[in-house]
């Protein structure tokens, strides 16, 4: 099995798997809990919060546990109901959608056929602009564009472990991470606020993360996450992700130009993530190109965002860059993990040509040339 | 160690490490991805559904998973938003504090000393009435009262696995549980809800639970979730905790009562779980009592619920049945798990008699007699 759909979920680390197990063994309190178990959980639960801090350069005392990148997207949306919000036009869903939901006005800062947003466009009204650090379904980079009139929120879900990121240096008010795509566990993410900026739970009713997020602390999922977090930070995954896997996708992205008739690339191969590679064949259905690389080569990608794959509908986002719905309808998405390998490319181009070729063959879709 | 703090967190049981463990090791992709781990990830999903929902003899189409019984409150809450809510006095916080946020007009149901509401008050005009299934700080059994006129939610975080539960039975429209209550991992719950009762998601943006909760399933603690559930429903542990628990129970609270002066029972020992005893001391503080069973017995209980140990504020629930700071600031809660044993009464009651007699010398509070 080649598994590139990294982007939808990363393989838990080895190293996260026995951070877990080890936590499982252990007897955990509650970390609200005054006793001695609870007490040692919460000795737990604040170094992992520095672990995860230190990733993104931010103070541990900014860092909020969540359920996960959603949990996140949605809390900051939800800080400025009533207020004018404004978002790119390829946000994830989880930010679109309470944006929608929660914004008195909601913009939607259109991008150029790359997915990248015209920051001239900026609505300096809002009070909210929502922009993403790299796209989850073409891997585009986002400019991040702060100023004092607004507050600036980034969902880095992506961006995560593949390129470097510093709270500090992008100036952003809040930020969204997530940890099952960098071989965490599913099931926890984290919120950064800047010290200073506003904020109002999403979920109510409880002392933990100092009253930013009410629930029992789920201290295992954090030392997953945390230990996750010390691995890229120990290894530089970006770092690696740029040695070793950015030569990979522009090969595979040369290649499937070169050998496949009617071709093209969704995904900008500058300014972009080194992992994500987002195609489209004319006259072929993504779902089928994906059934058949899945069935014939176990070979496992994906048609757009995992998050969104039982819906029919065409990608917002390709079809807020490319406008076409016979390029939304036929894209796949490659995402690579660290472990790819350069005979992961040849073992794609060993069939997929053949497998374009034959929905081409039976499309009643006219290819225009 | 003796550890009397379950319902703050109940330890992982070894059946839940293991199917955790296992599915940690094996290759699951994210449940809304199309290809074959994909599938694999989604008929777990599926199939852990169908033990949870069987537990509390709901269909699995109306169990909802959440990141815990906080989030499923919450969520419950926000359905109703602008319109008249009820809820006991007592409630958890999860429920009271977004109650309050989000109802039009928000009415407490005041309850006995008991912690018992009181059923004729209930103000029928309330589009949603919130009455938990027991108390999570005294252990109160409460009655579900269903009507036409209202939506019913209970929260049965306490209660799950320690009496029998069945929605049909019960006739509620929505209930609350949460995993970690009954030896499964912390950070995922469910929320029952009817077929057919008003739904609106908190969290936005994704096509999971049937668009009823975005974010990536977290599937290892849902498979955790299920194995705990499945130990539930075939040791009947709630016949289990009414033979072995309930007599521990009723021989501490008798001990108590009689060989420590100035000590009263704040748990009813009629229509309460079987597993919870609530106590207090007159002239003695909680969080002393607490600290030193803890350091000198290596016992563990808490002083009310564990969501509000970093509070210094007097229990609610406490104000709500007793109304006297006093008995509020000198209480304990001993929460039994499965495990204890009669020899854990003589070990707590070598030592409780001489740490509440030192703690009422140094008292500057008069003992009303």
């Amino acid at each position: 099995m080649i598994y590139l759909d990294h982007s939808a979920t990363s393989p838990l680390l080895p190293e996260v798997k026995s951070a877990m197990i080890d936590a499982m063994n252990m007897e955990l309190g509650n970390t609200s809990s005054l006793h001695s178990t609870g007490t040692r959980a919460r000795d737990l639960l604040e170094s992992a919060r520095k672990k995860v801090a230190c990733l993104i350069n931010a103070d541990p005392s900014e860092i909020i546990f969540t359920s996960g990148g959603s949990e996140s997207n949605n809390t900051v949306m939800h800080i400025f109901a009533g207020q004018p919000i404004a978002v790119s036009a390829i946000e994830h869903p989880s930010v679109l959608e309470p944006a929608l939901e929660y914004a008195s006005r909601l913009t939607k800062i259109p991008v150029d056929e790359n997915g990248r947003i015209k920051t001239e466009l900026f609505p300096t009204e809002s009070r909210l602009v929502s922009v993403m650090l790299a796209n989850n379904e073409l891997g585009t980079l986002e400019p991040i564009a702060t100023d004092d009139k607004y507050k600036f929120h980034t969902d880095a879900t992506q961006a995560l472990g593949k390129i470097p990121i510093d709270v500090k240096a992008l100036g952003v008010d809040y930020l969204t991470a997530s940890a099952h795509k960098i071989g965490g566990p599913v099931g926890v993410g984290l919120l950064y606020v800047k010290k200073g900026a506003p904020f109002r739970p999403l979920i109510l009713g409880g002392a933990q993360e100092h009253h930013r997020r009410a629930g029992t602390t789920p201290l295992v999922n954090i030392l997953g996450f945390a230990a996750a977090a010390e691995y890229a930070e120990k290894h530089k995954t970006w770092e690696l992700y740029e040695k070793n896997i950015r030569p990979l996708k522009n090969a595979l992205a040369k290649r499937i130009l070169k050998e496949i008739p009617h071709s093209s690339l969704n995904s900008p191969l500058e300014n972009s993530l080194p992992n994500i590679l987002n195609v489209s064949f004319a006259a072929a259905e993504g779902e089928s190109i994906q059934l058949y690389l899945d069935t014939m080569g176990g070979i496992e990608v994906s048609t757009g965002s995992a998050c969104a794959s039982s819906d029919a509908k065409p990608s917002h986002v390709l079809m807020a860059t490319k406008n076409d719905v016979e390029v939304a309808h036929s894209s796949i998405r490659f995402s690579f993990g660290l472990d790819a390998k350069e005979d992961d490319i040849d073992k794609i181009m060993k069939i997929l040509p053949n497998i374009i070729k034959r929905l081409q063959g039976i499309s009643t879709i006219k290819i225009k040339e």
